[in-house]
């Protein structure tokens, strides 16, 4: 499945630089180039890389384009170019609309045409799978689910009854959609459930991470809004409502009822308490405490970056000293 | 399935006003009332949609009763009246006491009157499933482990040999239980595994969410006790013992051996250093580093709060600089 | 199963201690001990129950002996000999090279000799098991997976197309390996997925987690070393690579292209951010935020430590403070 480089160029509209005869038969990177693959330059960290690579070609930005020491494609974004040429080595995906004798399929569901189901998958009466859904071995969806066209769900995925998912969405492995939100009232002493009779709703074109947990809703839903990508180990607490575009990185958690607007970005393990609204193009770095609302567009921050040990005990004692210090200051300067 | 408000007056003993004829067929929100559905009032932030709330009747308490508009009910405790009330409208489950042809049932295992087993799910030897005991699709359930009466096991769920779950406990789709403690001695280089050899023991009327993890015990059990409520991707590892009626948000961690009194609530992604103890009546919220034993009720916080990321670099190099600031007030004393 | 503790004592080479003819059947903790268990001596804090205990014998350093009430087994590392000892106690696994009528393998895979599979659990086409691998219930191996012999995988495991996976590892229930890496590029305000095209490569004799996932790498693999100790819901992004003998705790965060040395230690829901190296043997204690790379071998902290709520939000103002505080300072100075 090689593919000339000028191919290349003419399909996806970038400028061809040296060669256009070399064969590309899959990617690489440019410190580990080798003949047949085609790499890319997006972080200048790897620039230093590009004179010597062994890769048969390089997509890179005009302002590189001069320090190519292989054929090269041109690009406006070369990480965007590099995505779409990537995707040409992606191998092809199992026969499409293929029932698995040992899927478990109740005659209440309703599937559309070319849609796949693995072998050990559970599918309960009055769910709807659209056209060329694709759901992974030993998947269980509950009753009356909706799952729009060409969504993929992993192996092991749960979606509990009546979670609506959108069209061309992918789940990984082991996501849990629709499990009971932690509603609890205490009671005389004793905690007791508060029934969670909303549902989830999960846009188009989203993205959620293995082993990545959405609680449904109190009384109204939990809402994902479309194109929002959600990493590994994410959890997304009962009424939460996600704007569209955002991205969540791993191990992020969201509490009940906060609110993210559009194309936000957070970090790694960010924590955002519950009942809070954060705007629109927000930007919050990794492991990030957030116990406020945020207003503002920006990036944000916070966390107590590492030190030597011994250092990070000497730094706590000072801010626990930092009251007694102020109170030294006062002292000298009603002495002044 | 609608009911009269004034059948649920005199169903959960609380005070009609106004109309008891109104028909009421699921729940809402003020915010976004509608004909047939029930509201409540316990959180004051709502208090403004109280007057022009769309819901046809709301759960309030005595001293909000006089600014209901619409019919209510009068609860010492709203939001446990409004638990109630809800699960009126919660769907009825699948028929009980029916096992899926394509469940896969050890002849060596036990099941008591109406135990459900859905497709896929697979049941060892020596396993002992009370009565009224449900299992979803496609979890495990390991040798010898015993469920108490009325448990429910969502899909996907995983029981380890041996481990021992109380009566009406909910685990989420995804749960592990009983996964080996990371128990790990360092031998001429090579790590070697320490057996464990415990289980683990769950009391009666537990919650454990979505993708949580409880490790078995080294020599003795991990132990969880009666009526605790455990939110998504919680990490408990090996003897850790907690005290009935406490409440664990998502993503908490609790390292091995450390002990969680009774009624405590653990805020999202609070860690728990190993051997360590919390007395009873201990709240600690998000995010919170706790290295310490804690031998008094109370509220118990840390962590950095989010700031702008230029503003947080400031206060993190300020942070840094606190000893030279501390030597230069100590200057300025000596010389005063 | 009953052995005399002077048959442990010759046949793991330690010193018998007292009468060699006492019965040992399992084991137990010094506090809690009872006749026919056997225990050990390793953390100083529990010296105290030494003298006092009911075991039937106690593994001991060479110190530690003369204060035996019972009899006992001195040894280098006592912890090292009750963890070889201990592991006479451990229950024989399932009888090896059954494959269960309701396990679910294609024609295209190849077992080895004393594979074992269990019921629903899924093989692909191409996947290549080892003399000895176990899969448990209902697992799914993707298409092209290779397992090393001897390995073993829980419940509910998923491997996806292609990952390697050496011998005599351990996977527990839920882990997923090779879900895709979370690349993305935003083009005119959408995303589009960056494929991943590399795989995960794990070495021999590495344990992951209940739960844990493992990214598959983007150009190149992400790669896991020999004898490398995973705990629960452990988070290993795309392209990360992990040195030999490294123990990552759980809940720890490693961001994309991460590099950790060998004889690394993680403590609990530590977070490394992208792009880092970390040299080998460094060890960092839970809930540290790593934002650099660390060079030099040490022990390296973060982390804000728990105080009262009272006291933290104090400590809060008191930081916010420290910028007005230092200009107060200057003030003082350039006054004296």
């Amino acid at each position: 499945m090689a593919v000339r480089l000028r191919t290349l160029a003419e399909r996806y509209g970038l400028e061809l630089v040296g060669d256009g005869d070399v064969e590309i038969d899959g990617v690489c990177t440019l410190a580990n180039g080798r003949a047949g693959g085609i790499s890319f330059l997006a972080n200048p960290h790897y620039r230093r890389h590009l004179s010597q690579t062994a890769a048969s070609a390089v997509i890179v930005a005009e302002a590189d384009a001069s320090d190519l020491s292989t054929p090269g494609l041109v690009a406006q974004d070369p990480y965007v170019a590099y995505a779409r040429v990537a995707a040409e080595f992606v191998p092809a995906p199992d026969a499409q609309g293929s029932i698995h004798a040992r899927a478990v399929i109740d005659e209440g569901a309703s599937l559309g045409a070319g849609v796949s189901v693995a072998a050990g998958a559970v599918v309960a009466a009055g769910a709807r799978l659209g056209d060329g859904v694709s759901v992974g071995a030993n998947a269980v969806i509950g009753r009356d689910v909706s799952i729009g066209a060409q969504t993929q769900l992993g192996p092991n995925v749960t979606l509990e009854e009546g979670v609506v998912i959108g069209a061309r969405c992918r789940l990984h492995p082991g996501v849990v959609v629709g499990s009971r939100g932690f509603g609890l009232a205490m009671d005389a002493g004793r905690w007791i459930e508060v029934p969670q009779l909303g549902t989830v709703r999960v846009g188009d074109d989203v993205e959620i991470g293995a082993n990545t947990t959405i609680d449904r809703g109190a009384v109204e839903d939990t809402v994902i809004g479309d194109d929002v990508k959600i990493d590994n180990l994410v959890q997304i607490a009962h009424n939460v409502r996600i704007g569209d575009h955002s991205a969540l990185a791993a191990k992020v958690g969201i509490a009940g009822s906060s609110t993210i607007g559009s194309y936000c970005m957070l970090g790694g393990a960010v924590g955002v308490a519950g009942h809070l609204e954060i705007t629109d193009k927000v930007m919050i770095t990794g492991m990030t405490l957030v116990t406020r609302s945020i207003r503002e567009p920006g990036t944000y921050s916070s966390g107590w970056p590492v030190a030597t040990s011994g250092e990070w005990r000497k730094q706590v004692a000072r801010l626990r000293r930092l009251g007694k210090l102020e109170d030294r200051v006062k002292q000298l300067e009603s002495g002044a």
